[in-house]
Protein backbone atom coordinates (compact mmCIF):
# COMPACT_ATOMS: atom_id res chain seq x y z
CA UNK A 1 0.00 0.00 0.00
CA UNK A 2 1.05 3.49 -0.77
CA UNK A 3 0.31 6.67 2.01
CA UNK A 4 0.71 10.11 1.10
CA UNK A 5 0.67 12.38 3.45
CA UNK A 6 0.34 16.41 2.61
CA UNK A 7 0.93 18.65 5.48
CA UNK A 8 2.36 21.69 6.60
CA UNK A 9 4.24 20.40 9.84
CA UNK A 10 5.77 16.92 7.95
CA UNK A 11 8.75 16.61 10.97
CA UNK A 12 5.71 15.94 13.13
CA UNK A 13 5.28 12.34 11.66
CA UNK A 14 9.12 10.53 11.03
CA UNK A 15 8.95 9.70 15.07
CA UNK A 16 5.55 7.60 14.55
CA UNK A 17 6.52 6.57 11.54
CA UNK A 18 9.61 4.84 12.45
CA UNK A 19 9.04 3.30 15.43
CA UNK A 20 7.54 -0.23 16.23
CA UNK A 21 4.80 -1.79 13.81
CA UNK A 22 4.78 1.32 11.54
CA UNK A 23 8.61 1.15 10.67
CA UNK A 24 8.93 -2.77 10.89
CA UNK A 25 6.27 -2.45 7.97
CA UNK A 26 7.70 -0.23 5.45
CA UNK A 27 10.67 -2.38 6.19
CA UNK A 28 8.75 -5.20 5.01
CA UNK A 29 7.89 -3.52 1.83
CA UNK A 30 4.21 -3.89 3.35
CA UNK A 31 3.74 -0.25 3.51
CA UNK A 32 5.44 3.09 1.81
CA UNK A 33 4.87 6.47 3.58
CA UNK A 34 5.58 9.60 2.07
CA UNK A 35 5.02 12.88 3.81
CA UNK A 36 4.95 16.03 1.53
CA UNK A 37 4.86 19.60 2.42
CA UNK A 38 2.55 21.03 0.22
CA UNK A 39 3.79 24.62 0.75
CA UNK A 40 6.45 23.13 -2.05
CA UNK A 41 3.68 23.01 -4.14
CA UNK A 42 2.62 26.76 -4.33
CA UNK A 43 3.18 29.07 -7.79
CA UNK A 44 2.81 32.64 -5.58
CA UNK A 45 6.25 34.33 -4.51
CA UNK A 46 5.77 34.16 -1.20
CA UNK A 47 4.60 30.62 -1.03
CA UNK A 48 1.11 31.34 0.62
CA UNK A 49 -0.44 28.34 1.50
CA UNK A 50 -3.76 30.24 2.80
CA UNK A 51 -5.58 33.80 2.19
CA UNK A 52 -8.93 35.58 3.54
CA UNK A 53 -12.38 34.30 3.02
CA UNK A 54 -14.17 35.85 0.62
CA UNK A 55 -17.11 37.47 1.87
CA UNK A 56 -15.18 38.19 5.42
CA UNK A 57 -14.87 36.92 8.27
CA UNK A 58 -12.18 35.87 10.63
CA UNK A 59 -9.71 33.11 10.24
CA UNK A 60 -7.90 31.76 6.92
CA UNK A 61 -8.60 29.61 4.54
CA UNK A 62 -6.31 27.18 2.37
CA UNK A 63 -6.59 28.16 -0.86
CA UNK A 64 -7.08 24.97 -3.60
CA UNK A 65 -4.02 25.26 -6.09
CA UNK A 66 -1.12 24.12 -4.08
CA UNK A 67 -3.17 21.12 -2.55
CA UNK A 68 -5.20 20.21 -6.20
CA UNK A 69 -1.79 20.05 -7.46
CA UNK A 70 0.12 18.13 -4.56
CA UNK A 71 -2.83 15.92 -5.28
CA UNK A 72 -2.42 15.46 -8.99
CA UNK A 73 1.68 14.66 -8.24
CA UNK A 74 0.71 12.12 -5.92
CA UNK A 75 -1.36 10.21 -8.50
CA UNK A 76 0.72 10.65 -10.86
CA UNK A 77 3.95 9.39 -9.14
CA UNK A 78 1.99 6.35 -7.85
CA UNK A 79 0.86 5.63 -12.01
CA UNK A 80 -2.34 3.83 -12.49
CA UNK A 81 -3.57 3.66 -9.02
CA UNK A 82 -7.08 5.37 -8.43
CA UNK A 83 -6.43 6.63 -4.79
CA UNK A 84 -8.35 7.70 -1.38
CA UNK A 85 -7.91 10.77 -1.06
CA UNK A 86 -8.90 11.86 2.91
CA UNK A 87 -9.29 15.00 4.48
CA UNK A 88 -9.48 14.99 8.53
CA UNK A 89 -12.46 17.07 9.33
CA UNK A 90 -14.34 17.49 12.61
CA UNK A 91 -17.48 17.70 10.46
CA UNK A 92 -16.83 14.10 8.44
CA UNK A 93 -17.93 10.77 9.17
CA UNK A 94 -16.91 8.79 12.18
CA UNK A 95 -13.34 6.70 11.98
CA UNK A 96 -14.56 2.96 13.65
CA UNK A 97 -12.69 -0.05 12.63
CA UNK A 98 -14.90 -1.00 9.81
CA UNK A 99 -13.50 1.92 8.05
CA UNK A 100 -10.05 0.96 8.72
CA UNK A 101 -10.71 -2.37 7.56
CA UNK A 102 -12.02 -0.89 4.17
CA UNK A 103 -9.37 1.12 3.80
CA UNK A 104 -6.80 -1.74 4.42
CA UNK A 105 -8.33 -2.94 1.06
CA UNK A 106 -7.30 -0.02 -0.92
CA UNK A 107 -3.83 0.26 -2.74
CA UNK A 108 -3.06 3.80 -2.52
CA UNK A 109 -4.21 6.66 0.32
CA UNK A 110 -4.12 10.09 0.37
CA UNK A 111 -4.68 12.07 3.82
CA UNK A 112 -4.76 15.75 3.47
CA UNK A 113 -3.96 17.38 6.62
CA UNK A 114 -4.99 21.10 7.19
CA UNK A 115 -4.05 22.90 10.33
CA UNK A 116 -6.80 25.30 12.41
CA UNK A 117 -7.47 27.07 8.66
CA UNK A 118 -10.49 26.29 7.10
CA UNK A 119 -10.49 24.55 3.67
CA UNK A 120 -11.68 25.86 0.12
CA UNK A 121 -14.64 24.28 -0.47
CA UNK A 122 -13.48 23.44 -4.16
CA UNK A 123 -10.88 21.26 -2.06
CA UNK A 124 -13.37 18.99 -0.30
CA UNK A 125 -16.07 18.69 -3.83
CA UNK A 126 -13.31 18.17 -6.09
CA UNK A 127 -10.53 16.31 -4.81
CA UNK A 128 -11.36 14.81 -1.51
CA UNK A 129 -13.28 11.13 -1.34
CA UNK A 130 -13.80 10.68 2.14
CA UNK A 131 -13.97 12.92 4.92
CA UNK A 132 -12.89 11.24 8.64
CA UNK A 133 -12.93 12.72 12.10
CA UNK A 134 -11.36 10.20 14.98
CA UNK A 135 -13.76 11.64 17.50
CA UNK A 136 -16.01 14.70 19.30
CA UNK A 137 -12.86 16.32 20.83
CA UNK A 138 -10.91 18.93 18.69
CA UNK A 139 -7.59 18.69 17.88
CA UNK A 140 -5.04 21.52 16.66
CA UNK A 141 -4.95 19.49 12.93
CA UNK A 142 -5.58 16.89 10.79
CA UNK A 143 -1.90 15.28 11.81
CA UNK A 144 -2.56 13.29 14.79
CA UNK A 145 -5.86 12.19 13.15
CA UNK A 146 -3.91 10.98 10.14
CA UNK A 147 -1.43 9.13 12.08
CA UNK A 148 -4.08 7.11 14.47
CA UNK A 149 -5.94 6.15 10.75
CA UNK A 150 -2.35 5.03 9.42
CA UNK A 151 -2.03 3.45 12.41
CA UNK A 152 -5.02 1.18 12.76
CA UNK A 153 -5.46 0.67 8.72
CA UNK A 154 -1.15 -0.50 8.61
CA UNK A 155 -1.82 -3.05 11.64
CA UNK A 156 -3.96 -4.81 9.51
CA UNK A 157 -2.63 -5.26 6.25
CA UNK A 158 -1.11 -9.21 5.93
CA UNK A 159 1.97 -10.11 7.50
CA UNK A 160 2.24 -6.57 9.34
CA UNK A 161 2.24 -8.00 12.80
CA UNK A 162 4.43 -10.25 14.10
CA UNK A 163 3.22 -13.32 16.48
CA UNK A 164 3.17 -11.26 19.43
CA UNK A 165 1.36 -8.12 18.85
CA UNK A 166 -0.97 -10.46 16.85
CA UNK A 167 -2.11 -11.92 20.30
CA UNK A 168 -3.83 -8.58 20.98
CA UNK A 169 -6.79 -9.24 18.73
CA UNK A 170 -7.89 -11.87 19.98
CA UNK A 171 -9.24 -10.02 23.05
CA UNK A 172 -11.72 -8.43 20.31
CA UNK A 173 -13.28 -11.51 19.12
CA UNK A 174 -15.27 -13.13 22.33
CA UNK A 175 -17.70 -10.30 22.62
CA UNK A 176 -16.98 -9.88 26.00
CA UNK A 177 -14.42 -7.35 27.54
CA UNK A 178 -10.89 -9.10 28.37
CA UNK A 179 -10.47 -10.82 31.89
CA UNK A 180 -7.80 -9.05 34.46
CA UNK A 181 -4.37 -10.33 33.46
CA UNK A 182 -1.84 -11.02 36.00
CA UNK A 183 1.94 -11.67 36.04
CA UNK A 184 5.21 -12.20 38.41
CA UNK A 185 5.74 -11.38 40.81
CA UNK A 186 2.72 -13.03 43.05
CA UNK A 187 3.18 -10.87 45.64
CA UNK A 188 4.24 -7.38 44.83
CA UNK A 189 4.04 -4.49 47.71
CA UNK A 190 1.70 -6.45 49.46
CA UNK A 191 -0.79 -6.80 46.54
CA UNK A 192 -1.12 -10.56 45.50
CA UNK A 193 -2.30 -12.49 42.27
CA UNK A 194 -5.53 -14.49 43.17
CA UNK A 195 -4.54 -17.55 44.08
CA UNK A 196 -7.06 -19.37 41.21
CA UNK A 197 -4.18 -17.86 38.95
CA UNK A 198 -1.40 -20.38 40.28
CA UNK A 199 -3.41 -23.07 41.31
CA UNK A 200 -2.47 -24.88 38.07
CA UNK A 201 -6.14 -26.11 37.83
CA UNK A 202 -6.95 -24.95 34.29
CA UNK A 203 -10.72 -26.12 34.22
CA UNK A 204 -10.85 -23.31 37.68
CA UNK A 205 -8.56 -20.81 36.00
CA UNK A 206 -10.67 -21.06 32.87
CA UNK A 207 -13.91 -20.75 34.67
CA UNK A 208 -12.58 -17.62 36.70
CA UNK A 209 -11.40 -15.82 33.32
CA UNK A 210 -15.05 -16.23 31.90
CA UNK A 211 -16.57 -15.22 34.80
CA UNK A 212 -14.47 -12.07 35.14
CA UNK A 213 -14.48 -10.86 31.65
CA UNK A 214 -18.42 -11.15 32.01
CA UNK A 215 -17.92 -9.08 35.00
CA UNK A 216 -16.25 -6.35 33.65
CA UNK A 217 -18.70 -6.46 30.86
CA UNK A 218 -21.34 -5.68 32.98
CA UNK A 219 -20.01 -3.27 35.17
CA UNK A 220 -18.40 -1.34 31.68
CA UNK A 221 -20.05 -1.94 28.72
CA UNK A 222 -23.31 -3.30 29.66
CA UNK A 223 -24.72 -2.30 26.18
CA UNK A 224 -22.73 -5.44 25.14
CA UNK A 225 -24.60 -8.31 27.22
CA UNK A 226 -27.57 -9.37 25.58
CA UNK A 227 -28.68 -12.02 28.24
CA UNK A 228 -30.77 -13.86 25.83
CA UNK A 229 -27.57 -15.13 24.29
CA UNK A 230 -26.27 -16.06 27.60
CA UNK A 231 -25.17 -19.39 28.28
CA UNK A 232 -26.92 -20.78 31.45
CA UNK A 233 -23.51 -20.94 33.27
CA UNK A 234 -23.12 -17.30 32.12
CA UNK A 235 -26.68 -16.16 33.52
CA UNK A 236 -25.99 -18.31 36.61
CA UNK A 237 -22.53 -15.88 37.33
CA UNK A 238 -24.11 -12.66 36.20
CA UNK A 239 -26.54 -13.17 38.93
CA UNK A 240 -23.86 -13.81 41.21
CA UNK A 241 -21.86 -10.74 39.87
CA UNK A 242 -25.03 -8.50 40.37
CA UNK A 243 -25.46 -9.96 44.07
CA UNK A 244 -21.59 -8.84 44.77
CA UNK A 245 -21.99 -5.66 42.97
CA UNK B 1 0.61 22.26 33.64
CA UNK B 2 2.89 19.10 34.09
CA UNK B 3 2.31 16.23 31.65
CA UNK B 4 4.42 12.88 32.33
CA UNK B 5 4.21 10.27 29.58
CA UNK B 6 5.55 7.19 30.57
CA UNK B 7 6.38 4.73 27.11
CA UNK B 8 8.71 2.39 25.71
CA UNK B 9 8.70 3.92 22.42
CA UNK B 10 9.80 7.73 23.75
CA UNK B 11 10.99 8.48 20.16
CA UNK B 12 7.48 8.83 18.91
CA UNK B 13 6.62 11.64 20.71
CA UNK B 14 9.37 14.10 19.41
CA UNK B 15 7.83 15.52 16.06
CA UNK B 16 4.56 16.31 18.02
CA UNK B 17 5.82 17.60 20.60
CA UNK B 18 8.31 19.92 18.87
CA UNK B 19 6.26 21.73 16.40
CA UNK B 20 2.79 24.11 16.01
CA UNK B 21 0.87 24.74 19.49
CA UNK B 22 2.58 22.04 21.75
CA UNK B 23 6.15 23.48 21.10
CA UNK B 24 4.73 26.84 21.48
CA UNK B 25 2.84 26.13 24.51
CA UNK B 26 6.17 24.33 26.27
CA UNK B 27 8.17 27.79 24.98
CA UNK B 28 5.85 29.84 26.78
CA UNK B 29 6.09 27.82 29.56
CA UNK B 30 2.58 26.90 30.08
CA UNK B 31 3.01 23.19 29.71
CA UNK B 32 6.14 20.87 30.45
CA UNK B 33 6.26 17.35 28.17
CA UNK B 34 8.77 14.61 29.76
CA UNK B 35 8.79 11.64 28.03
CA UNK B 36 10.42 8.43 30.37
CA UNK B 37 11.21 4.91 29.32
CA UNK B 38 9.56 2.57 31.91
CA UNK B 39 12.38 -0.05 30.71
CA UNK B 40 14.69 2.46 32.76
CA UNK B 41 12.82 1.35 36.15
CA UNK B 42 12.90 -2.06 35.70
CA UNK B 43 15.57 -3.61 38.72
CA UNK B 44 15.27 -7.31 36.79
CA UNK B 45 18.74 -7.92 34.78
CA UNK B 46 17.86 -7.91 31.42
CA UNK B 47 15.40 -4.66 31.70
CA UNK B 48 12.38 -6.91 30.82
CA UNK B 49 9.23 -5.12 31.34
CA UNK B 50 6.79 -7.78 30.84
CA UNK B 51 6.06 -11.66 31.58
CA UNK B 52 3.97 -14.72 31.03
CA UNK B 53 0.20 -14.21 32.34
CA UNK B 54 -0.61 -16.14 35.07
CA UNK B 55 -2.68 -18.64 34.41
CA UNK B 56 -1.66 -19.41 30.91
CA UNK B 57 -2.28 -18.09 27.65
CA UNK B 58 -0.74 -15.94 24.72
CA UNK B 59 0.65 -13.13 25.09
CA UNK B 60 2.85 -10.79 27.28
CA UNK B 61 1.56 -8.85 30.18
CA UNK B 62 3.21 -5.59 31.65
CA UNK B 63 4.48 -6.49 35.17
CA UNK B 64 3.44 -3.97 38.06
CA UNK B 65 7.27 -3.03 39.31
CA UNK B 66 8.21 -0.91 36.70
CA UNK B 67 5.74 1.01 36.22
CA UNK B 68 4.39 1.65 39.66
CA UNK B 69 8.36 2.60 40.18
CA UNK B 70 7.98 5.06 37.57
CA UNK B 71 5.26 6.86 38.64
CA UNK B 72 6.18 7.08 42.55
CA UNK B 73 8.99 8.81 40.41
CA UNK B 74 6.97 11.63 38.60
CA UNK B 75 5.19 12.07 41.52
CA UNK B 76 8.11 12.63 43.96
CA UNK B 77 9.49 14.74 41.34
CA UNK B 78 6.34 16.91 40.56
CA UNK B 79 6.58 17.71 44.39
CA UNK B 80 3.55 18.19 46.22
CA UNK B 81 0.65 17.57 43.13
CA UNK B 82 -1.78 14.76 42.98
CA UNK B 83 -1.86 13.87 39.44
CA UNK B 84 -4.16 12.37 37.18
CA UNK B 85 -2.62 8.56 36.31
CA UNK B 86 -4.28 7.90 32.47
CA UNK B 87 -3.86 4.55 31.30
CA UNK B 88 -4.62 4.44 27.35
CA UNK B 89 -6.76 1.34 26.73
CA UNK B 90 -9.29 0.62 24.32
CA UNK B 91 -11.86 -0.86 27.35
CA UNK B 92 -11.54 2.58 28.71
CA UNK B 93 -14.17 5.62 29.01
CA UNK B 94 -15.20 7.35 25.73
CA UNK B 95 -12.74 10.84 25.63
CA UNK B 96 -14.18 13.43 24.57
CA UNK B 97 -14.20 17.42 24.23
CA UNK B 98 -16.12 17.61 27.48
CA UNK B 99 -13.46 15.16 29.35
CA UNK B 100 -10.23 17.48 27.77
CA UNK B 101 -12.02 20.25 29.57
CA UNK B 102 -12.10 18.54 32.51
CA UNK B 103 -8.27 17.70 32.38
CA UNK B 104 -7.35 20.85 31.07
CA UNK B 105 -7.86 21.89 34.99
CA UNK B 106 -5.57 19.73 36.15
CA UNK B 107 -1.75 20.67 37.58
CA UNK B 108 -0.71 17.14 36.69
CA UNK B 109 -1.20 14.52 34.17
CA UNK B 110 0.64 11.20 34.01
CA UNK B 111 -0.08 8.65 30.43
CA UNK B 112 1.01 5.46 30.74
CA UNK B 113 1.49 3.59 27.00
CA UNK B 114 1.37 0.23 26.88
CA UNK B 115 1.92 -1.59 23.46
CA UNK B 116 0.65 -4.90 22.82
CA UNK B 117 1.03 -6.45 25.98
CA UNK B 118 -1.74 -6.09 28.53
CA UNK B 119 -1.09 -4.84 31.86
CA UNK B 120 -0.49 -6.08 35.02
CA UNK B 121 -4.22 -5.91 37.05
CA UNK B 122 -2.64 -4.01 40.08
CA UNK B 123 -1.23 -1.40 37.74
CA UNK B 124 -4.99 -0.55 37.37
CA UNK B 125 -6.36 -1.46 40.62
CA UNK B 126 -3.71 0.75 42.18
CA UNK B 127 -1.70 3.37 40.06
CA UNK B 128 -4.33 4.14 37.65
CA UNK B 129 -6.78 6.95 38.41
CA UNK B 130 -8.69 7.20 34.73
CA UNK B 131 -9.35 4.57 31.56
CA UNK B 132 -9.57 6.28 28.22
CA UNK B 133 -10.01 5.07 25.01
CA UNK B 134 -10.07 7.78 21.87
CA UNK B 135 -12.27 5.60 19.71
CA UNK B 136 -13.39 2.08 18.52
CA UNK B 137 -10.85 1.24 16.58
CA UNK B 138 -7.49 -0.74 17.42
CA UNK B 139 -4.18 1.11 18.09
CA UNK B 140 -0.75 -0.57 18.35
CA UNK B 141 -0.16 1.33 21.25
CA UNK B 142 -1.20 3.91 23.69
CA UNK B 143 1.34 6.53 22.08
CA UNK B 144 -0.39 7.67 19.68
CA UNK B 145 -3.92 8.48 21.91
CA UNK B 146 -2.34 10.00 24.25
CA UNK B 147 -0.98 12.53 22.27
CA UNK B 148 -4.59 12.94 20.81
CA UNK B 149 -5.57 13.80 24.37
CA UNK B 150 -2.53 15.98 25.55
CA UNK B 151 -3.09 17.93 22.15
CA UNK B 152 -6.37 18.34 22.67
CA UNK B 153 -5.89 19.28 26.26
CA UNK B 154 -2.93 21.60 25.69
CA UNK B 155 -4.66 23.40 23.48
CA UNK B 156 -7.87 24.75 26.05
CA UNK B 157 -4.75 25.84 28.30
CA UNK B 158 -4.94 29.67 28.87
CA UNK B 159 -2.77 31.59 26.47
CA UNK B 160 -1.84 27.98 24.18
CA UNK B 161 -3.68 29.48 21.10
CA UNK B 162 -2.58 32.36 19.22
CA UNK B 163 -4.71 34.71 17.55
CA UNK B 164 -5.28 33.06 14.31
CA UNK B 165 -5.71 29.17 15.99
CA UNK B 166 -8.47 30.75 18.35
CA UNK B 167 -11.03 31.12 15.65
CA UNK B 168 -11.14 28.07 14.89
CA UNK B 169 -13.68 27.20 17.92
CA UNK B 170 -15.79 30.03 17.06
CA UNK B 171 -16.99 27.19 14.34
CA UNK B 172 -18.30 24.89 17.04
CA UNK B 173 -20.48 27.64 18.90
CA UNK B 174 -23.27 27.86 16.75
CA UNK B 175 -24.99 24.28 17.18
CA UNK B 176 -24.82 24.05 13.31
CA UNK B 177 -21.81 22.92 11.04
CA UNK B 178 -19.85 25.11 9.54
CA UNK B 179 -20.24 26.52 5.96
CA UNK B 180 -18.50 26.54 3.35
CA UNK B 181 -15.10 28.51 3.14
CA UNK B 182 -13.49 30.16 -0.42
CA UNK B 183 -10.65 31.80 -0.88
CA UNK B 184 -8.65 33.17 -4.08
CA UNK B 185 -8.97 32.69 -6.97
CA UNK B 186 -12.33 33.22 -7.71
CA UNK B 187 -11.96 31.09 -10.86
CA UNK B 188 -9.86 28.28 -10.50
CA UNK B 189 -9.70 25.52 -13.39
CA UNK B 190 -12.83 26.50 -13.87
CA UNK B 191 -14.34 25.97 -10.66
CA UNK B 192 -15.86 29.62 -9.55
CA UNK B 193 -16.64 30.85 -5.93
CA UNK B 194 -20.52 31.33 -5.31
CA UNK B 195 -21.39 34.79 -6.94
CA UNK B 196 -22.45 36.49 -3.72
CA UNK B 197 -19.40 36.20 -1.56
CA UNK B 198 -18.24 38.57 -4.32
CA UNK B 199 -20.96 40.69 -4.35
CA UNK B 200 -20.29 43.06 -1.30
CA UNK B 201 -23.49 42.56 -0.13
CA UNK B 202 -23.07 41.44 3.78
CA UNK B 203 -26.42 40.85 4.72
CA UNK B 204 -26.87 38.40 1.64
CA UNK B 205 -23.66 36.85 2.30
CA UNK B 206 -24.33 35.98 5.87
CA UNK B 207 -28.12 34.97 4.49
CA UNK B 208 -26.11 32.51 2.76
CA UNK B 209 -23.75 31.18 5.16
CA UNK B 210 -26.37 30.52 7.65
CA UNK B 211 -28.44 28.95 5.03
CA UNK B 212 -25.57 26.91 3.98
CA UNK B 213 -24.29 25.82 7.44
CA UNK B 214 -28.09 25.05 7.88
CA UNK B 215 -27.81 22.37 4.55
CA UNK B 216 -24.60 20.85 5.98
CA UNK B 217 -25.62 20.29 9.15
CA UNK B 218 -28.97 18.74 7.68
CA UNK B 219 -26.97 16.41 5.36
CA UNK B 220 -24.48 15.28 7.64
CA UNK B 221 -25.45 15.75 11.45
CA UNK B 222 -29.33 16.00 11.49
CA UNK B 223 -29.41 14.75 14.86
CA UNK B 224 -28.26 18.39 15.85
CA UNK B 225 -31.41 19.78 14.32
CA UNK B 226 -34.22 20.89 16.56
CA UNK B 227 -36.69 22.24 14.53
CA UNK B 228 -38.85 23.10 17.41
CA UNK B 229 -35.82 25.51 18.10
CA UNK B 230 -35.02 27.06 14.54
CA UNK B 231 -36.59 30.43 14.01
CA UNK B 232 -38.87 31.19 11.07
CA UNK B 233 -36.58 32.16 8.61
CA UNK B 234 -34.59 28.89 9.19
CA UNK B 235 -38.15 26.78 8.99
CA UNK B 236 -37.72 28.22 5.49
CA UNK B 237 -34.35 27.66 4.35
CA UNK B 238 -34.82 23.79 5.49
CA UNK B 239 -38.22 23.34 3.73
CA UNK B 240 -36.31 25.18 0.49
CA UNK B 241 -33.16 22.73 1.39
CA UNK B 242 -35.28 19.45 1.77
CA UNK B 243 -36.82 20.50 -1.66
CA UNK B 244 -33.68 20.86 -3.35
CA UNK B 245 -32.10 17.60 -2.22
Amino acid sequence: MKVDVLSLFPEMFSGVFNQSILKKAQEKEIVQFEVTDFRNYTTNKHNKVDDYPYGGGAGMVLTPQPIFDAVDDCIAKAKGTTPRVILMCPQGERFTQQKAEELAKEEHLIFICGHYEGYDERIREHVVTDELSIGDYILTGGELASMVIIDSVTRLLPNALGKAESHQQDSYSTGFLEHPHYTRPASFRGLDVPDVLLSGNHANIEAWRKKESLRRTFQRRPDLLDENKLTDQEKKWLREIKEES
